[in-house]
């Protein structure tokens, strides 16, 4: 433990990698480009960033991005140091320090942040994910098994009514938890004050009957005093979680959410790709999930496998691994991974050799609603398929006593 | 003037870019991957996203982002649009929407957002820039020419103290404009009180001698509470600016800044390269910019011409005059351009020509505290070089009758 925060990069780079990188720990700390009075005060010197490691690691066919020193560039792994005074344990003031200028520095013809340490003091300052898996199991009384999930779609048109009308079908099917898609918000032919409170009976109705109450995630994406009102009225209906959109709402918008909410954030990654998804440029999920928990992200979004969008298993898989993983020993931050695009139960088996464990939302939307039995197989068999996974069975074999996995295994090929 | 919203994209894909278009529409509104109950909903036909225009502009050599569909790529610009009812007025959704998931599909092996048009509605529902370019003037007494400006270097390290003395030399020099460093915020060598008590009391000495009131803007990023305490920190020293960080605070974050501030928002764009700096990925800087600009930025960096960073003068150009160019005619939202980065006596003409406006601020750093016969004469060098570019006089000829100027142009070269 120190008070220095480490930051690692892949870098692309014509420029002699260990000159370029002295560029970089100058950019975002104290370096000017041109000589300038009052760079030798004491305090100066002390927030000075450094390269603790560098190594090249290979060779880049050509340029990833235009704009850079010309020439064949090299692929370089480095680490850089900040002391920690530089900006105390402030979220969005970290975000200015690791993940700023530096996108735009002309040394680089691609640069990515791919993973941050940090000093035990960011735990102290920031709210973290409060609920979390715990929390998670302990208000949707799933206490063992994945939560299986799912996702209001259509995505955005359904007025409330005809959401409580789906909702209700999904409830009856044994499922754990839904969310509102990320196009659903507050628009006025779905305002979200009467869809919270369309769905909310059938929520509580069937709490009442079957003492089960699924959570639902309300997408409560806006402003900061719009999101507080509509937490608060989430709550007052005897909802258990909120969402919000990552992209939209910022650090600083999550923050302000995580710091008043007594509910768990569901927390969306749409907008992830613009950042995440070149190899050699922009945020990795490892690093950039890590600000998200710090503030406040109770369930996080990984994809999943065999997914419907361009991300590969391994990057999925390495992603889920890293919420997974303790941020300190006695502050470990751990954040739900929710898997969704695309899945059905084909993809049970592979999560669970991959993670060794099932701490964790598995949401499918065709995947249930699509089964030719009927939601409730489509749920049944999707928990039949994570049985099988977890006592190593054949799924084939386990489908032998289950009519709904059967079914499943039939429609999902 | 519809109620529709229109996104224009430059897409790369190796399918049929007409079906991809479609993918995008569906992905990002009424769309499902399999036919699941409610898609015929009434309400749900309405909200389908429509493909308006679709135009192949070229081929690209090779896919600019891994995990697309495999095959050489053409380029194609798509204008997509959506009803407003979808998600009302509201930036943080609108993101979600026009820049959410689709930067993932794996249709495109690149997908860039190239510019917005928004309904009216959305002038009436956000801040916009409160002060712009008419309040700057008002509040720096700078009637015509550019607001001469300079940020304090060296970024991070200094005291409060070190920094009011920097700031002594650059009032006493002229300068019409300072800023924080993006990397400055309220680390505890230089607490946010302690330097705007520190910077403020030379700032009103000055003013109270000449009656020059020069614009600082302290870097108050930071969570919601902490930056509207700190605003009213700044009010009540008599400070006229503040400064955020844009990726950092999120739309919601400026938001709620916009929707409490009683001072010019100079908007910070640190980040902005993990975003926009691939030609066929991410966001444009004008589409970018126009959330930015209804959020309530005042204050909005463009880089400047020959800067130090990655980005071509083309680019830059671009940026500032669509950061010029009114969003409604009745509700134009002109945020001001901030020139900066490696900025000197040479860039005033080239940016003159390409604008015709000095409506701007020009910030140099070297430019002005390196040059030869101290910071004043940088200073005036700097708007001697305006008014030669303005009176259409060649540089070195105007130098003849100005000792500043022709010390920098010796100087920078």
């Amino acid at each position: 433990m120190t008070d220095r925060i480490e930051a690692d990069y892949l870098i692309e780079t014509a420029e002699d990698p260990s000159k370029a990188a002295q560029v970089m720990a100058g950019e975002q700390s104290s370096g000017t480009f041109v000589s300038v009075p009052g760079e030798d005060a004491p305090g100066v010197r002390v927030a000075r960033a450094r390269v603790e490691r560098l190594e090249v690691v290979g060779e880049a066919e050509r340029p990833s991005l235009p704009g850079a020193t010309p020439g064949r560039p090299v692929l370089a792994r480095a680490t850089l140091s900040w002391p920690l005074s530089n900006m105390g344990p402030s979220l969005p003031n970290l975000q200015a320090t690791v993940a700023g200028n530096l996108f735009e520095l002309r040394a680089f013809s691609g640069l990515k942040l791919l993973d941050l340490r940090l000093p035990r003091a960011f735990a102290d300052r920031n709210p973290g994910p409060r609920w979390g898996i715990k929390g998670t199991r302990r208000l949707t009384g799933v206490a063992a098994g994945p939560l299986i999930g799912t996702i209001i779609k259509p995505s955005v048109g359904l007025s409330p009514e005809e959401t409580a009308d789906l909702v209700r079908t999904l409830v009856e099917a044994g499922i754990d938890f839904i969310k509102d898609d990320e196009l659903q918000a507050d628009g006025p032919h779905c305002p979200f004050p009467d869809r919270v409170r369309a769905v909310m009976r059938v929520i509580r109705d069937h709490a009442d009957r079957t003492g089960k109450k699924v959570m639902f995630a309300f997408n409560l994406t806006g402003e900061v005093d719009e999101m507080r009102a509509r937490h608060d009225l989430v709550l007052a209906e005897g909802g258990t979680a909120v969402m919000a959109s990552m992209h939209s709402v910022g650090l600083t918008g999550m923050l302000a959410l995580a710091r008043h909410t007594q509910l768990p954030i569901h927390a969306h990654r749409n907008g992830w790709g613009s950042v995440g998804r070149h190899p050699n440029h922009g945020i990795s999920y490892v690093a950039w999930s890590k600000l998200w928990r710090l503030a406040g992200a109770d369930h996080l979004h990984v994809n999943g496998l065999a997914n419907k969008f361009c991300e590969d298993d391994e990057s999925v898989i390495a992603s889920a691994r890293s919420l997974l993983t303790p941020l300190w020993e006695d502050a470990p931050m751990v954040t739900m991974p929710v898997f969704s695009s695309g899945q059905t139960i084909r993809q049970a088996a592979g999560t669970w050799a991959a993670l060794g464990t099932d701490d964790l939302i598995h949401a499918a939307g065709g995947g249930i609603l699509a089964h030719p039995q009927g939601p409730k197989a489509g749920v049944e068999s999707l928990r039949e398929a994570w049985a099988a996974a977890k006592a190593g069975e054949d799924i084939a074999n386990h489908a032998a006593h289950s009519p709904a996995l059967a079914g499943a295994l039939e429609a999902y090929r």
